[in-house]
């Protein structure tokens, strides 16, 4: 089979153009970025205002493996799926951060037949958010550093008379805003910056600091939770970047750096219309990671879609306990509009990685016998998957499992895992398909996307675990244990006295984002299939007042990846005519 | 008068497709960016081999004081006023840094009724190729602190066995590549990076390090130095990031990382078509800074503008003692084209802040005498100009003094400093023209087009100071002698050191780039006029062996700005109906 940039290179893409037109779009609702991208103005929504909403889907997974479930390669398919019987559709999907492109994973178009093409403008800059996203941050922290510095050598009173302003008196021991970076780069995860040479004062006042990939920056978060260009606007101003000398917050407002920073990202607000190489209309729109944030893509992005398809078909990163908790929780709340249906994506191979049975380890070769039949290994990896129903059924809507069936697998393995899903009782109707999306694009994914339609006919009575009125404890107890089906959590020192003073500063009422490993159910990366008993340990939160979430650290999650030994980097190139060579 | 962002959004302006089109070029040569901006393909290049070139025009200045002369107002007021009488004419300037923007100088689209349009667009983001050069950068510097760190974790043979890759065994106190942000931001001129907690090493290896303003970037000056993707590819391969434990040059190719990198900036290559205020086709491309990089657009874009039309007009940044010496230099000796014409822009209160009669300090008031007439000054001042003159007459070329006129100026003062132009004897014909283009845009600059129309009828002889076969160390003498009329360089002894090296891995006969204040023709900012005498201090080499040149920094050149106290950003936000305001 060709590589992916071949097929995605082979295929004649239609003009974006026409795909907007064939998804109800007006030229004046796009601003085309060349013949294949567009961004899609937000007052679209205005002139659909009357229009009735699609259907909600939401893809979400069993736990992940090395291996890889398609869960993207299901979203894209299901998408072509629901084309291919007829019914008008949107893909909404996340933009891929470069950092992981470069480093481990490559890519995040899906793959084979059913990608976002062009997928190497994709995964490459596209039209530039992550970028405004990093600069809006950074502007933020260039210019915390640049007032902690003035105002420290004018001394506050000179300051203030000198220029006008109002002294923030930052406290240098309570700067919470990290500055950003869209790579992998563990080098820049501890630094110190403001260093000087000796007796010199220049560059600022030395402090700890650190960087973190774009993807964690709460600006992310803002962007993909946001209603409009006002409310982008309004967040930005609440984001907390430091505390003062007398413990109260200030603010991007506080800073008056918020304009500039809404200013930086008032293009990113718009969402990016590409199609699949099938020519379903595909939006991407904000990338914020699962594990260290929250996961899906844009409620701009969705609200669109919604107005002008049938169908909406988007993902949560990562498991169910991941971008699909959080989707539920934190954007269907923001949204005011839950999932109508949840696709969960499994594999016979992903099962048998969750059995446990097998020794895999991050760099490895994979064992062969994981790709042959284990009735055993099966059985055990089960537990997961049915986790992971139960799971999406308690958010009150219907779930489709959609086995992505890999060449190698078995007929009769793949019948086994079907019966024993419908041997199973679940709170919601569940549906099972085999896709073959990946290998067959939109003709592999039509048993899916029949199932879907009848998923969708089926009443959804969507509710997320916690109200937001509840208190911060009580969200993190609710998730860790209604969600999670672990034994509530445990709160380091600085956990608690965080949560006393969000309390205190009348921030009670965010969501809880937890950012914690996906490669487990539970904070433990060891404990396959579906664990129980474990204690989520809570080593730190961050208040994201203008996303309007608390941010959960749950263990040792990383905030900054690194690269890898054997980066996908070197395998990066330019043929001869100029052609993106090596990416997957 | 309204505001620079005021006028720009009354203006009507033309389609880009429009634009495109009155320039010569075909739809299949662009890919437009919205209906304002289009990337034009420098395949155009081939189509075009046949057409005989127009007339290259550098627009160049006396020495900048902090009242601003507006080069980038007459380079666009010029490009207006060649097309009001009728000749064909294409501007091509640099891409705004993100830093001046929300730091101190604000936006460089030009002022008035001579901006590039939607000047908003221009100083933020425009097509995301600085971006794209900050990724690539920084791609870079992730990856040369991985392969540190894995190559000391595991040991070089046992990294090697495990990878299969060779160990390039990095010294780690002889890394050269630093990161780069397009903001400016003193607190990341001297950082740390690679700390851990007590005990791990799982943030790689600790350092001193530190970042630069993405201008600064080398790959900024290869963007703007390429004659096109191959070549560019091929550059990126010959940047040396590190030294190994033997002192060979450790290059990107050597990471095997450039293939990587120049994906990243295979969009940037392409140069942005805009337009003038009055509808002048500009191309936008690659924004190196003139004090700490080399100061022009890409050759690219001028090629594509030279064969397209019968004028094109560019600008080197600040005096013609730093980007116009570069345009010579550098860019010319590796376009193989110089100019045709030099246009030396200067103002009566610019004259007068040279002559050092007036007490001028950063963010203090300037005092109203600059603004009345002054003949002492101007007498004293004139003495800068007749530098400018007679510096940008030993390239060779014919030249035109742009005086560029403001409200309070006296025709009496005027018409003196015409005689004193006309009263001197320079080596090529001189010619002077008074500009109004701020105020009435090409009408306004009617007088200078003739004026650049009758020096380009003049036959050019453009010669660099220098040749490449020249040892670097004669090239740094030439131009503190001849390019500045000091009386030579003193090498630092790490400058020395660094040319004995440089000389003994093959580089001797790359030009110099010199980073040095802009503020006076010597390298010390005090110096005022005309200066003689001094000797310009080299402090320190930077090998950019991808651009082509040795970077010599002269005292102490900051490669980062700070922010100031009271900084541009504080104006910007969007208004209720998502309007950018206060950008100048």
């Amino acid at each position: 089979m060709k590589s992916d940039i071949e097929i995605c290179r082979d295929t004649t893409l239609t003009p974006i153009e026409t795909i907007a037109q064939q998804a109800g779009l007006l030229a004046e609702d796009l601003t085309p970025q060349g013949t294949l991208k567009a961004k899609v103005k937000p007052a679209v929504l205005k002139r659909l205002a009357d229009r009735q909403e699609g259907k909600l889907i939401v893809v979400t997974a069993i736990t992940p493996t090395p291996l890889g479930e398609g869960k993207t390669v299901t979203t894209i398919g299901l998408a072509q799926g629901l084309a291919k019987i007829n019914r008008s559709v949107i893909a909404c999907i996340r933009q891929p951060s470069m950092g992981p492109v470069f480093g481990v994973k490559g890519g995040a178009a899906g793959g084979g037949y059913s990608q976002v093409a062009p997928m190497e403008k994709l995964n490459l800059h596209l039209t530039g958010d992550i970028h405004a996203v990093t600069a809006a941050h950074n502007l933020a922290a260039a210019a915390l550093d640049a007032r902690l510095y003035h105002e420290q050598r004018h001394g506050y009173e000179a300051f203030s008379e000198k220029t006008g302003l109002k002294a923030l008196r930052i406290d240098i021991n309570r700067i919470v805003w990290k500055r950003v970076m869209d790579h992998n780069d563990r080098a820049l995860r501890m630094i110190t910056v403001g260093k000087n040479e000796p007796g010199k004062d220049i560059n600022g006042i030395e402090r700890e600091d650190g960087f973190e990939i774009s993807a964690a920056s709460e600006l992310m978060a803002i962007l993909a939770l946001s209603h409009d260009l006002a409310d982008m606007r309004q967040r930005i101003g609440r984001v907390v970047l430091a505390y003062d000398l007398d413990g109260n917050p200030v603010t991007a407002e506080d800073l008056q750096v918020a304009g500039a920073m809404a200013v930086t990202m008032c293009e990113a607000i718009e969402p990016t219309l590409m199609q699949t190489l099938e020519g379903v209309p595909t939006l991407i729109h904000a990338g914020p990671f699962a594990n260290i944030a929250h996961g899906n893509s844009s409620i701009i992005a969705d609200r669109i879609a919604l107005k002008l398809a049938d169908f909406t078909v988007t993902e949560g990163g990562f498991g169910s306990d991941m971008g699909f908790e959080k989707a539920c929780n934190i954007k269907a709340q923001q949204a005011g509009r839950g999932p109508d249906c949840a696709v969960v994506v499994a594999t016979l191979r992903g099962l048998k990685a969750n059995s446990g049975l097998y020794d895999l380890r991050p760099g490895q070769a994979l064992p062969d016998a994981i790709f042959e039949p284990d009735s055993k290994a099966l059985d055990a990896g089960f537990a997961n998957l049915k986790w992971h129903i139960n799971n999406a059924a308690r958010y009150g809507v219907p779930v489709v499992v959609a086995i992505n069936r890999f060449p190698q697998d078995t007929e009769q393995e793949l019948t086994t895992l079907k019966r024993m899903i419908e041997g199973e009782q679940f709170a919601t109707p569940v549906e099972v398909a085999i896709s073959e999306a990946f290998g067959k694009g939109g003709e592999g994914a039509v048993e899916l996307a029949d199932a879907v339609v009848r998923a969708c006919q089926q009443p959804a009575n969507f509710k997320p675990l916690y109200n937001l009125s509840q208190t911060l404890e009580e969200k993190l107890m609710t998730v860790a244990e209604v969600g999670y089906g672990g034994r509530g959590v445990e709160l380091s020192e600085l956990a608690k006295q965080q949560l006393a003073q969000f309390k205190a500063q009348g921030h009670d009422n965010l969501a809880v984002c937890m950012a914690k490993t996906p490669l487990s159910i539970s904070h433990d990366p060891a404990q396959k299939g579906a664990p129980r008993d474990f204690i989520v340990p809570i080593r730190e939160l961050k208040l994201c007042a203008g996303a309007g979430f608390v941010y959960a650290l749950c263990g040792n999650v990383m905030t900054m990846p690194g690269l890898p030994e054997k980066p996908a980097y070197l395998a990066l190139d330019l043929d001869e005519d100029g052609n993106i060579i090596g990416l997957s």
